[in-house]
């Protein structure tokens, strides 16, 4: 590996929430972060995946680079969802100790630009990443983190959920062909709530990008229920010819 | 009024793109800047509302503040829409020895949040902007601008045109009452096409947020139309019922 010498822009960070869809949970991946306590002494907490920007890098760049070299994880869609500017966002001394360590000098004052993607745990190199003190952790776990990031978490879930509700994004985590079941149980996932079943149902029916497969489930113990699957090129289709009007 | 010693984070600033609505036309606000040219001759172009933030500022404060500085409009609410950090969107000469003069610093690189809104023009203290160069430019006129400016209008041109579409912000321009032909308008304005009269009736009442009035237009040598009323507790009802699947 080549050695480049960076020259960090102290004032802007990006970092990343990455929010992790296994079968029944929704978790967001965090890494590990060592720093030294009020009295010296080493200790560890978990972060989001971050770092300052370099004094010539592009925000969007900044971010996957960032995500790519804690992580190992690449060719993510990253969105940004808010940028978290509080002149006192950064006042724990712990944090104020971590920069003075981390880049020699005082930095007080940083603005950063939040990043938020959606991926599914099954699909993603977790080995690479629990190898470089990254772990999914459960949103509804987070514990205390470095920095402002509980916030970040906070604020970039609300966006995850606004995005599930005005965009087709679940489908992307689930298999190509999936009952109806499947898909509710995502939604409540990523929103934290249960839903009713034939509401759900009749209302994701009503969408009308779903199509019924003539395929039923096989070697299930209850009554085998239809598989469906997202028709992008309907959606895209409406979407073109739509004035919207959703509200 | 008291004299403030504002240090500014030469880093980062704030820029306004301020849209603002007439009977058929769709603004924006621009003020008036004095630079010198290449030959060290004053001159004049025109850029966004906007501003360093100073190093203790929010940066939602910051947009606020800049915005009532310069064009004297206030409680606008103001969204963040992008953030423009490329390394290389502050190159042209006139810009560079602006930062120069207006600052006395050699600032090459800022990292600009944009934020934007829509007004009704007629309610508007446009008296205030005038007075100090501030002016309302067609969407579709805006010249060449300062800095990136004419690139910032364009990405906050299409974030209000999906806001238009996802969201009710219309009807804020509009008066109480009003006929369908008038939203009509609006939204023709907005989105800069022309659309289907009868298409658009449809889509529109399909919603269910626009109540009929008992009230038709009065004086009118064609046809009087009825007038509507847009509903906002049904709304946000609906809303809060929803689970979205509006994609």
């Amino acid at each position: 590996m080549q050695n480049v010498v960076r020259t960090i822009n102290p004032h802007i960070s990006v970092d990343c929430v990455i929010f992790g869809f296994s079968t029944s949970q929704l978790k967001v991946l965090l890494i590990q972060r060592d720093y030294s306590n009020e009295n010296g002494a080493p200790a560890q907490d978990l972060k989001l995946p971050g770092d300052f920007i370099t004094t010539r890098e592009d925000l969007d760049l900044a971010a996957a680079r960032t995500l790519n070299e804690l992580t190992g994880l690449q060719n993510i869609f990253l969105k940004p969802f808010a940028l978290f500017g509080n002149p006192d966002r950064i006042y724990k001394e712990e944090d104020l100790n971590w920069f003075k360590e981390t880049t020699g000098n005082n930095i007080q004052r940083v603005v950063t630009s939040a990043y938020f993607a959606l991926i599914n745990i099954s699909e993603s190199d977790l080995d690479y990443a629990l190898k470089n003190k990254a772990s999914w952790i459960d949103v509804n776990q987070v514990p205390q983190l470095a920095f402002d990031h509980q916030d970040i978490i906070k604020t970039g879930l609300r966006h995850l959920q606004d995005a599930l509700r005005n965009e087709p994004i679940g489908f992307e985590l689930l298999p190509e062909k999936f009952t109806i079941r499947k898909l509710q149980t995502l939604y409540e996932v990523i929103l934290n709530c249960k839903l009713d079943n034939r509401n759900f149902r009749k209302k994701i029916l009503k969408t009308k990008y779903l199509v019924q497969l003539d395929e039923k489930q096989a070697g299930v113990a209850h009554k085998p229920a239809y598989y469906y699957r997202f028709d992008k090129s309907k959606y895209d289709k409406h979407r073109k010819d739509s004035l919207g009007f959703n509200f």
